[in-house]
């Protein structure tokens, strides 16, 4: 890749493509894509297009879980395949700007008075999109409501998110997210807000908002409750693809962002994006690109550098949509090809102090995506020194950056955007939603169903089963502390001495047993007396 | 590795070890390693504890830039080669606590009365260790001083946390931390920094604290300046290893942290990590695990898990510990070896429901390190399910998808601490600090410089030459408009066409010049009337 500076003019200007439409321009010249590799992609793109305009037109696009994918219809929904699927998504878009609406107003208020704070309880899909986005777009102290999460099961966690929202629970309106309604951390989630509020002298329900499938157990329960409002969400929405429904919107509108923009930003994309040609569709480029680089097997880590703080969320978002879209066991063939591509990073010029010596130098094992974004501030820039502004530095230390690396053949993408607001996050979200979706084609996976998750979440129910059987042996034997083998002994669980003793040695650490000091595997653990 | 339960608890049995002096336990039974890697790695184990021992003599330890390494005394200062050095170290840190006291007190107090927040200007070292121990220890809204941070050149990033001050500049402390006193992205933080104090109608000296080496440039403003104190780097003290120097406890102490904890921890741990054992050392274990996982040259990537909130920033933290130290090109005998490893990572169980599904099913490119984290929280936990806490399902989380990667063959390693608290935090910090030394030394590298950084820079700043040129040549025909091509044939830079357009894109984005339309590299650029 030791190209002259004519060579690498002449390759700028056949990769660099301006998209206006979407205030988007795409940058490849500084990847090993080339000729060759395109006509090769040729017709495999050819046909990646002819699968998404089947998943667009509503065709069983996973067919594992023999469901529509229906993200594309959710920022234009004339597309919908059906006029109750297009009815669902107009209706739900206008009670959740009407809903935001009265609760700005004041129409919609909490036992303490206005909603001024904002609790999301969710995970995964349910939260990432949100807090990428608030982080986006947000003005901390400035929005029309603060933002909070709970977006795990670590109760330290939550504990530290209601201090930071302090005496205001009465003002704060918590909207729990869930699309299944049964995902563990949410439901713990809730059930502590719920006795935060009870603590604090507050009913739940009249602070409560759920975002769920219907019919859901979270949509039974708020609907039982009483809570102020359920936005439905639906089957043919993936979680890590539902920002441009109420779960990603409805946070959005509270905060007081511009939603309608932000679809109007994924709109035009989307239609950028449904183009049947390598050189107008943007998505088609980065997909190709990913290929071309990774050799269409992950081969290069994709790190993920945009020069602007704002985006600084945004490698996190893409971690679940490209990691859980694409990283796959088996191909629709059902043959084992283990894909995927691992996604990292942070943002420019801050990272360059912390790993870029590695990519400059150590392992080439990655691929940078620069995000540069043209617009530096909203007011003027001062000169902090003469003739340059602080935006200025961060440009160049971009372009430099992306001129060192590709000194050492560390190859780099950029995507540029005019600048962050409501349209062009709408407009990064849907390219990346695109890009992935034609990826996987290339690669022959289904990249909306996510079967290794299951996994986990079935050995942790079985850890918790082994948890209550221990517990209820040592209540039963009180009398004396047991080691774990002792335990796993009485028990006939001989294989879990393991696990046994990692769940003693944890309750005990929280006064739900008592241990005998502390003696490694040794340790000998009885009920509290 | 399809080992039956029985030979899995051998393996736990052989390869967890609880250190309970720092409140923490090594389980490697996970990996790869076996008895025949750690007889073959015995010798050049014992040739890192030999290198390490030196080191922290006063050894050169950091070659190519001549320096000792030292951070390992700030935590005992006893143990510094010199008197000088070990009176430096104790009276910083003296002066550190005083500082914070007369601030806590309000002895010392900002133009509009107490400092109740706090702003730290800083980038890489100077940043990623405040934001850890910050998100670690803080209980935002309930601390002594609330922190914001310019860890970026992007103007943008800066008035965003303007906006989060909101009118309590008179009341904010700002705390410019650069080793070298030049770094570009701190400096041009400071001048905005200074500016929003003078647009506040405040003076800049009575708000700022320096730290940074005698005698840099930054020490030199302050000192000039007046402003309120100055704080000492040495060159003895890596960035990327200056948490428990005035870099990093100048921000602890100030939020009220209790740094003597953390420096006990710190303490503590290298007490353990000092010891000439695999068994006896965790960080030997770490060191050597990931040399027998990365085949010694970084094959898998390193997810960092932390099952806590409190720890979501570590793997941030982590990048630049260990990609900067061991993302090297040449190993010290200058043959040419492309070292390294990638980090990355978040939390769990927030991240299974983001890339779980790849780690599992996808790629087998990565290894996790669990971090499990004993104790829930501070006050008792309600039952969320009869017999079950929210920090039972995290427990069981974590220990269901070690189980499930596991069953595909996927490696982790889980360290165990008691409790986040400053003791603790001082523990990880130390560990990791020790772990990448013996590493490095294992591959036979320098972790202690970071020669390629500098490349960027130098073509950063030839970036900002070549602006200038552009700027002015423009300045001096504003008759007419000039695309890229032709400014670079004026400028006689043909080589740099498409710097000269990127250039001139970023600036007409901002008003410093004018654009005819937008006609991707043909477009005409002017400047302003």
């Amino acid at each position: 890749m030791n190209l002259s500076d004519e060579q690498l003019w002449e390759r700028f200007q056949r990769f660099y493509s301006e998209f206006p439409s979407a205030g988007l321009a795409i940058d490849l010249s500084r990847t090993q894509l080339d000729s060759d590799y395109l006509q090769k992609m040729a017709s495999p793109l050819q046909s990646a297009f002819a699968a998404m305009d089947q998943l667009e037109a509503g065709a069983m696009a996973n067919p594992d879980e023999k469901r529509m994918v229906g993200h594309y219809w959710l920022r234009n929904a004339a597309l919908a395949p059906k006029p109750e699927i297009r009815r669902e998504i107009e209706e739900t878009l206008a009670a959740t700007k009407s809903f935001a609406h009265q609760v700005h107003s004041g129409a919609i208020q909490g036992q303490r008075g206005t909603f001024q704070k904002l609790l999301v309880v969710g995970i995964g899909g349910s939260a990432l999109g949100p807090q990428f986005v608030a982080h986006a777009l947000g003005r901390p102290g400035a929005d029309r409501m603060n933002l909070y999460f709970f977006d795990n099961t670590d109760p330290d966690g939550m504990d530290k998110a209601l201090v930071a929202i302090g005496p205001d629970l009465g003002r704060t309106l918590t909207v729990v997210i869930s699309k299944s309604g049964g995902t563990k951390e949410t439901r713990n989630g809730m059930v502590e807000a719920e006795r935060a509020y009870r603590e604090a002298g507050l009913d739940f329900p009249p602070h409560a908002v759920a975002v769920t499938g219907n019919g859901s157990e979270l949509d039974k329960t708020a609907e039982k409750a009483g809570w102020l409002r359920r936005f439905p969400m639906w089957d043919w929405v993936g979680g890590r693809t539902s920002e441009t429904s109420a779960v990603g919107l409805l946070p959005a509108a509270l905060q007081g962002f511009d939603i309608d923009r932000l679809l109007a930003g994924a709109s035009a994309c989307d239609q950028l994006t449904r183009r049947h040609s390598f050189q107008e569709n943007p998505a088609a480029q980065l997909a190709v690109a990913w290929h071309a680089i990774g050799q269409g097997r992950g081969a290069k880590d994709m790190v993920i550098l945009p020069y602007k703080d704002r985006l600084e969320l945004f490698s996190r978002y893409l971690q679940q949509l490209i990691m859980e879209s694409l990283g796959k066991e088996l191909d629709l063939s059902g043959k084992k090809v283990n894909q995927g591509i691992a996604v990292y990073g942070n943002k420019g010029s801050t990272d360059q102090h912390a790993y870029i010596q590695q990519l400059r130098d150590g392992l080439n094992n990655f691929f940078v995506t620069f995000i540069q974004v043209l617009k530096d501030r909203e007011r003027k820039s001062m000169q902090v020194e003469p003739g340059f502004t602080t935006g200025d530095y961060l440009q160049g230390f971009y372009l430099g950056t992306r001129q060192a690396l590709w000194e050492k053949e560390r190859q780099s993408i950029t995507i540029t955007i005019d600048q962050v607001d409501a349209f062009h996050v709408g407009v990064l979200i849907a390219l990346y939603e695109r890009a992935v979706g034609l990826y996987a084609s290339l690669v022959n996976i289904n990249a909306y169903h996510q079967p290794g998750v299951e996994a986990g979440k079935k050995a942790a129910t079985a850890i918790l089963e082994l948890q209550s059987e221990v517990a209820k042996h040592l209540s039963e034997n009180s009398s004396r502390g047991f080691n774990a083998g002792e335990i796993a002994e009485a028990l006939k669980r001989k294989g879990s001495m393991e696990s046994i003793f990692k769940i003693c040695q944890h309750l005990a650490a929280n006064q739900q047993l008592a241990a005998d000091g502390r003696n490694g595997i040794a340790t000998r653990f009885r009920a509290n007396s």
